[in-house]
Order: C-alpha cells, then sequence, then structure tokens
C-alpha cells in the first residue's frame, strides 16, 4: 500500500514587491510593525494575494497514546490522555478556554486514544490503533499503521480546506508524546538525543534522568531510523497523533492554509512533514518557543524564529491559539490602514534609508 | 499651586497563595502556562480579587508637539502630528486597525497639538500649550504647564475608572518624543544619553548622530534636571504628551487599573510617574521591548521584563493593544478552566517538585 503525499505550491514570491509596497504606504514609519510586516508578506505569499486575510482558524487536538508510556517516561499516568480528552469535549481544558477567547472553531481528533471513546459532536474518531506499541521493545506502528496515520491526517485538512478555513492550528495530548517527539527529532535532524530530551510534563532532575535512560535505549533499538526514511521512524517511535498531524500540516499547506504551530510536538510534526513533502515548512508559522529544553534547539535547526517566548509548555496547541490574534493584526494592518497618500500625511522630510 | 497625586494602594499580596492555588488547581501541569499564570498572579494582586477579569479595556492615545522638532531632531515634519490626530480620527491609523480588532473603545487626547483642533466625538480637548516650547533654548514647560498636564492625566484616569474601565492602555503621538523621552530617561534614571538615544521614526545614521549632538545640547542646557525634581525634568524636556500620560498612570493605578506600557515614550512616562509617586510601576505590564534603542535599557533599569518582543516602535499604544488578547487569556484561564478534581483529571503519579 502506497500513499502520495499532496503536492505543496510554492509561495506567491513574485507579488512579494507589491506587496511590500502596499505596506510601505500605510500611515507608519516603514518597518515599524516589526515581525507583523514580515508575517502580512508571508501570508501574502502563502495565500497567493496582496490582500491576505484570516478569517476561519480551525483549532484541531490530535490525541493518542504511547506504549512507552508503560516504561515510566512521564510523570502523569497513560489515564490522563482519555480524561484530558474529556476534558476537551466539556470545553474545560486551556485551548478551550483560549479558543473560546478567539472564536476558534475546536475539534478533538481521535488518531489513537487507548480507550473506546463514546460519540461526541466535536470529536472526529480516527483511531488507527489504541495506543502505540512500547518502542523499547518493539516499532511503535507498523509501516502501514504509519502510513494510514499520515493519509487520515492529510484527508482532514483537505476537508478542511474544502469547508473554507484559512488556517490550521493543530494541538496535541497524549502522556509519552515528549518522548517520541524527541527520538523523532533526533533521527530526522541528527540532533543528539540528550539536546532532544527535556521535561515534558513536569518530570524533576531524577525522572529526568531516567526518562533519558529509557530513550537513549529506544534509539539503540530502532538505529536504523533516519531522515532516509520518515515512514519508518515514524514506525519506530510512533505516535499516531504526531503522524496525523504531520498528515494534515501536508494537507494543509497543500491547500496554502497557513499552519500555526505550537510547542516542541507540533514542531516535531514539522520536522516529520517537511521529510516527506519538502515545502510544509513555508506554511508553518511557529506561535512559540516552549521551554521543553529540545524546542529551542529544533526551531534552531530549522532555521525558524519563534514569535513568542513566553514559558508555555502545556500543548494542546495553546501556544498557537494565543499566537493567533498577531496573524489577525498582521493581516488587518495590511487591509485597513490608510495610506499616507488617503490620510494626507507627509512622509519623510529627507527620505533615508532607514 | 501644588498637586497632590493620588495614593497608590498596595498590591493585594495577601492574596497571593489562595491565587497560586487555584492556578495550580487548573487541568494542567503546574507552571506550564508560563508567563500567563505570572499574569493571572499579578492581575490577582492588582485588582485585589482572586477572580481577576479584564472586560473594559481603554486606549488613549495622547498627542502632543515638540518645540525641539524645529532643531530636526525628527525626519518627519512637525506637521506629522496633527495629520496623524486626523487619521486617528478618522480610523485609519495602525492603533485603530488594532484596537477595532480587540473590541476596545479608542479616545485621543489633545494634550498639547501645535494646531486649533476641531471637536470630534473621539477627541478629548486638554491642550496645555499648543505644542512645547524649544528645549534647546529655554525649558519645554513651565512648571506650572508641567503640573497641569500631570494633573489633568490623572483626571482623565479617575473618569475612566469611574466610567468602568479595568485597564488603561496609553498610546502616543508626537514628532520629537522620543528625544524628550530620553532626555527625561536619563536624567530620572541616571543612564547615560547616548544609552538612551535611537533612531525614533527612522534616522539614518547621520541623522542619528545629528540628534544625539542636539540632545546633549540640551542636556548640558538643563544641567539640573535629576530624580530629585521630577516634575522640574519634565518643564525642562517636555512633552505635554508625556506628562499627562504619566499622570493617567498615576490615576489608573490609584483606581488598581492595570496599565498595558507600549515602547519606549510610554516607559518613559512611566519612570516619571513612578518617581512622582512609587508603586505605579507595580500595576504596569510592560507590552513589548521596540527596537528604539534606549527602550531595552531603559526596561533593563526598571527590572522588568516585556512580554513581546516583535521588532515594533510605532507607538500610539499599538504594541499594548497587539499584548491585550494575552492578558485577557491570563484571566480567561483562571476563571474558565476546569480543576483536576472537578473534571476527574489525574495528577502526577509520583509528585515531584517540577
Amino acid at each position: 500500500m502506497t500513499w502520495q503525499p499532496p503536492e505543496i505550491p510554492p509561495l506567491a514570491k513574485q507579488l512579494v514587491p507589491e506587496l511590500q509596497a502596499r505596506i510601505d504606504a500605510k500611515t507608519k514609519p516603514p518597518g515599524s510593525l516589526g515581525r507583523l510586516e514580515e508575517l502580512a508578506l508571508a501570508l501574502g505569499m502563502m495565500q497567493a494575494t496582496t490582500e491576505p486575510a484570516l478569517r476561519n482558524g480551525r483549532v484541531l487536538v490530535f490525541a493518542g497514546d504511547h506504549g512507552l508510556a508503560e516504561e515510566g517516561v512521564s510523570p502523569f499516568p497513560q489515564a490522563v490522555t482519555v480524561q484530558m480528552v474529556a476534558n476537551f469535549l466539556a470545553g474545560g481544558a486551556a485551548i478551550n478556554v483560549f479558543a473560546r477567547q478567539q472564536g476558534l472553531t475546536f475539534q478533538v481528533i481521535d488518531a489513537g486514544v487507548a480507550a473506546d471513546l463514546p460519540p461526541h459532536p466535536q470529536l472526529l474518531a480516527c483511531k488507527v490503533r489504541p495506543g502505540t506499541r512500547n518502542a523499547r521493545r518493539e516499532p511503535a506502528l507498523t509501516r502501514d499503521e504509519a502510513r494510514q496515520c499520515l493519509e487520515q491526517g492529510a484527508r482532514l485538512a483537505l476537508d478542511l480546506a474544502a469547508d473554507g478555513a484559512d488556517a490550521f492550528l493543530p494541538g496535541e495530548m497524549g502522556i509519552g508524546n515528549t518522548s517520541a517527539s524527541a527520538l523523532l527529532c533526533s533521527a530526522l535532524l541528527g540532533i543528539p538525543l540528550d539536546d532532544c530530551v527535556g521535561s515534558g510534563a513536569g518530570h524533576d532532575r531524577a525522572g529526568l534522568a531516567r526518562k533519558l535512560t529509557i530513550l537513549k535505549d529506544v534509539q539503540a533499538r530502532h538505529a536504523g531510523a533516519s531522515a532516509q526514511d520518515p515512514i519508518g521512524a515514524l514506525a519506530a517511535f510512533g505516535g499516531c497523533e504526531i503522524g496525523m498531524m504531520a498528515g494534515a500540516m501536508i494537507g494543509a499547506a497543500s491547500q496554502r492554509l497557513l499552519i500555526v504551530v505550537d510547542g516542541f510536538i507540533a514542531t516535531a510534526a514539522v520536522v516529520l512533514a517537511e521529510r516527506l513533502r519538502p515545502g510544509v515548512l513555508s506554511y508553518c508559522v511557529f506561535s512559540h518557543v516552549s521551554t521543553e529544553s529540545g524546542h529551542a534547539k529544533v526551531l534552531r535547526a530549522l532555521g525558524v524564529r519563534p514569535l513568542l517566548d513566553l514559558g508555555l509548555r502545556l500543548g494542546e496547541g495553546t501556544g498557537a491559539v494565543l499566537a493567533w490574534p498577531l496573524l489577525v493584526s498582521a493581516t488587518a494592518f495590511l487591509r485597513e490602514m490608510a495610506t499616507f497618500e488617503s490620510a494626507g500625511v507627509s512622509e519623510k522630510a529627507n527620505p533615508t534609508s532607514a
């Protein structure tokens, strides 16, 4: 069974001069909106228009369990994944609060939770398997399961696009998924595992040392996992939610949707997606740098700068949703601000290169 | 004529244990919302409640002209101040776009624009004088004018509070006001002038050198200006909009309003306000660090950390309004998130110190 990931259209770079001229005509010193001006330019290139807009952002939280959790890589019990899914569906989690505040549509994807979940209008049943296998003993997923995750994710994103979405804000929930993300980032980017492993949901120093020992064991067990075979790396380490998020990122980029990337786990999904379909990265905005210690290193390896640095490490897509108003602001100033000409405002008396 | 600035109530520090317990009971790893948790704590102490809320933020843009502009300290002509006021009132400036996006009420204060401004429903006529005097030749304001600025500002803030505002987001417009701000910060904080002077609205290197030479001249002319006499420093350097903003900050803090501080000029007003009434600072959140080179140094001298670092240098209150949704998020998670207990989510299996 093969899966052909959808093609990623190139950014509309030919619009840069016109976009830049529009930005510079606005009543403000040139460049004075800093990163918002860069975002306006990037969004114009993504949407292939000089009037980019963000009117329909969609939050999808991908949930999945990890067999590796039984090794004690997280200080929280695995049951928290399903408990948090219930919390999402009841509207009580941080991501619910922030998505409501921003008026963003919110759904939960059961990518691979280790429990049967009762139907709910905001829950999409896409379970590939009830939790991955324990990667310390065997591959977390078969290659076919890994491919299913990617394919289902891509299909979800195509559905979003067909439904009029212009931005995709993925989040995740899965006890053990900073471990899988660390293993994936190390394998796919060639970063030492020590640099990718952090405290996750809240290890103390001893817990962190234990986690690192276990993950080195897992890495040794799957020494062949590498950037040359991204699907093999996903199969080795899991998880379902990471794979499905990566597939959805590919699908979103194929439809010119902005992808607002949350923290370490979402960034691991970008790494996987970019290996599978180079070009996904150009549709990503990295919302924040997390305190999960691997995140800053992976962002640096990708050559990207996050928007926020607020000491967040919650996941669920919370960072992406917190950054959302800045992205809307970037499109709003470009669309709504007066120009020097329209407002009758004088430009610099002595034009300089500033 | 004397003016007694209103008293600043102390933060409600006795609520910290209860606030922290409420924060830690929410369904998230402890500390995982980073700065938002710090903000929730700070807002609770400011509002003296364990249920802080931000429902009524007010943007006031203080406009004033600077006699020093005739020396060429800005690359923009002085006329831009009045042109931008017209742009604000027509709704076409960046601050209008962002305030509309956030649903924030917006008003312009004529603190000292060098022109007669026609009445407008969103314009408050508080002109102390039509632009300051040229501080290179004489004091920008008399002591009495300086006091009037402060007093009118405080009155404006008391009116906001009486009208139900819970947050004050000051902005400013005034060609030449990075110069006055640099002079004020240097005098009031004892920071060398070289460290306080930046490119403002967009000087090139030669323009910046010229600006610094002029400002050193002004500083020498008013060598007596110091932290011991903040009103004297305001009189020496101006401007009306900075003084009125400082007075409004004192008034806002006296009513337990959150003050969301924008860039370099708003920060200079905080410095002045804090010298006049220690305690104002504890009601301030610094929205961002601007690329205006003095800003980071003054923030460091104040011992505060800005929320955003987006390369902004526009003023008008834009940084404050861009940070506003984060502040709302900080109150929203505290009010709306479920607790571990209410949601039936397990806490850490092995409690640690993390």
